[in-house]
């Protein structure tokens, strides 16, 4: 498959630099447009965000980014100021040095460990070695070093022709556990050969985060450290007052964040099923979104999925949990798969046996609600809750 | 122990009537207060509440309680309308009948699989035989029989002197999964010889659960069933009016709720360790209530401390989810036990294996938190995430 670096005038690459104890794996990389003509971004809104993300935030609406330096293994928070803030700046200026571009052009980004310092010559040593060509295009390297306790690495390169031109998005993103983004996601940097300046990315990256990162689960667990930021190389141009091509070009960039977020929630800790909660009939798109996150937010259904058990009882019981929610219980309809389990609030005749197979036998499985009031519909992303995840979290530290 | 049926004017038992499966277990109980001069209930805000919730709920304000019927076995919930009303009401017909008293003076309470019909003619005969005697003062066989996936019973019998008098709170509760309260609680039944009718029991109610059952999460998931109620016998009178007696008797009723509230989280599905978020230095009660509940709410700090690993990297994860709590990371200390693990927002120096031990060689830990603010705090209670939880949830239905 095609990766970031395929797109025209990307560069970027991933080593193993000591920071993570695992020699074999890799844990810092850069991604380098020198050419960008915009860029976006969206972030955590945790009360204790990274320096990164602090810094990061502070020029990103203002200066197009040219490039960004991630790094695994250690999240860089937590460790106190000035410390936490001086060792971003240092990491960014020495990036912004050997690139030649400003300090305001680097966005730094972090995910590991919270409250170890930095070990900060390890860091440097590895810039010099990653930085000694800046002109890689290595996808798969760059990939795996901004994994933490994910199994695979994450990406995607989607086409979509906009009129004569060919529209390409490409992505990487890492996550497995601290997966519920707020208003932003985990470490996510896409990259478009479209000519979007900062202002005209901003909102089609958001919308796609709203229907795609806003709407994964995996434990309801928040990280300092979210942040998706996307480059725009600039190479054709689509125009942005046509409703056709904007609608065409938030399906390019929204399907590529959905694919990505799936893949999280595929590679959840300890997951072993992957759940779509798509919520139909509400009465506003919010009530949608609530009930969709309550279903795979919740501990009794993640657990009931991975039993293979169609115990709708819980799916009924996550639904209802948030008082201002518009619900008539007597309209709820519910199915796992292709059977129905609930109709008209009441409890429908079905196979145990067969909704028990499909639950085992599938490695995605859709549970749709149907609310029965209006013409609003959501679906959430999320995974079952295993022994693996119990086993996973006991030991990381 | 003293029980429930130990104050005087007070009666009630339990027998297995066939609704579960272990005919070893219990599954059918009554209180019945003949003389009760008050009562006071609080309910799940659940939107697809019980029918028995609903039922009662409807009676609470305008009538005193006398009896309250409890099956466990079977939630009664989700059974499709007329039909689940209508057998509450028949119970409750048969109850009310059976003592002499109003259908409206009879609270029904169900706890159990949802989805499932209540076997009516078990139910009916387990009644009958249950109430063959009215005045039995069994309150082992009373707390054993509300109980669901709970290890061991759990009561709670405390008296306090006020003026001269010696006022008395004795309660039984049930719960250890899908417990995450919402201004209300799992089941819970009180009794106090205290002489206050409806109006003046439901303040000192609320007040109660507001500080114990609302502070209380296993798993972050609610139930359709959940009911509070508490009857008085009116054996003893205090002075409405003086504050010291008010404060006296909400102290002891609050402190009953504590106590039967923290039994829950100990017997919390697979838990090994109780967690007591205790919250300081905030600038709002409301600031101080939600953090504390998202550290006792977070997954990936109950497996932490399952594990015995000090990791507060996630203490400060859960603490900064919600954007709208007034929060300076710089004024934070997190203390696990007796050792510091943060001052000012910064990692404090700390013995991890002296930690670990504390971790894991208590039963009951406190995580404090100092936010430096203000003067608001809270405390709430926990459990933590195990391997046990995955095990009773795959397997429950």
């Amino acid at each position: 498959m095609k990766g970031l670096t395929d797109i025209d005038g990307v560069f970027g690459a991933g080593i193993f630099s000591g920071l993570k104890q695992d020699s074999s794996s890799k844990d810092l990389a850069y991604i380098y447009v020198p050419n960008a003509v915009g860029s976006a971004a969206v972030f955590t809104q945790h009360l204790f965000p990274a320096p990164s993300v602090v810094f990061t935030k502070k020029n990103s609406q203002k200066y197009t980014f040219k490039a960004v330096v991630i790094n695994s293994g250690n999240a860089h928070a937590g460790i106190g100021e000035p410390d936490g803030m001086n060792s971003v700046k240092k990491a960014a200026k020495q990036v912004a040095d050997r690139l030649n571009i400003s300090i305001k052009e680097v966005a730094v980004a972090s995910t590991g460990v919270i409250g170890v310092p930095l070990p900060m010559d390890l860091y440097k040593n590895g810039l010099d070695r990653l930085l000694s060509d800046v002109y890689q295009k290595d996808s798969e390297s760059l990939a795996q070093a901004i994994l933490t306790t994910d199994l695979v690495t994450k990406s995607v390169f989607k086409e979509k022709k906009i009129g004569k031109k060919t529209f390409q998005v490409a992505g990487i993103t890492k996550g497995s556990g601290m997966i519920a983004p707020n208003m932003a996601t985990t470490l996510t940097f896409l990259v478009t050969n479209a000519d979007l300046n900062n202002q005209q990315l901003q909102p089609f990256l958001e919308c796609a985060i709203h229907d795609s990162y806003n709407m994964l689960s995996v434990d309801t667990d928040t990280s300092t450290n979210d942040m998706v930021v996307i480059f725009a190389t600039g190479e054709h141009k689509f125009s942005i007052t046509n409703k056709q091509d904007t609608e065409s070009f938030q399906e390019l960039l929204t399907d590529s964040c959905v694919d990505l977020a799936k893949q999280i929630a595929k590679d959840g800790e300890g997951a072993t099923t992957v759940i779509n909660a798509k919520v139909s009939g509400a009465a506003s798109n919010c009530d949608a979104r609530t009930i969709a996150k309550q279903v795979v937010d919740s501990p009794l259904v993640k657990t009931a999925i991975y039993g293979a058990d169609p115990n709708w009882g819980r799916i009924v019981m996550a639904m209802g949990k948030n008082p201002s929610v518009k619900l008539n219980p007597k309209k709820v309809s519910i199915f796992i798969g292709p059977y129905q389990l609930m109709k008209s609030g009441e409890a429908f005749s079905f196979d145990r046996e067969l909704v028990s197979s499909y639950l085992k036998d599938n490695d995605e499985v859709d549970v749709m609600i149907d609310l029965g009031l209006g013409r609003a519909s959501a679906l959430a992303y999320g995974c079952d809750l295993t022994h693996g995840y119990i086993d996973i979290n006991t030991e990381y530290s």
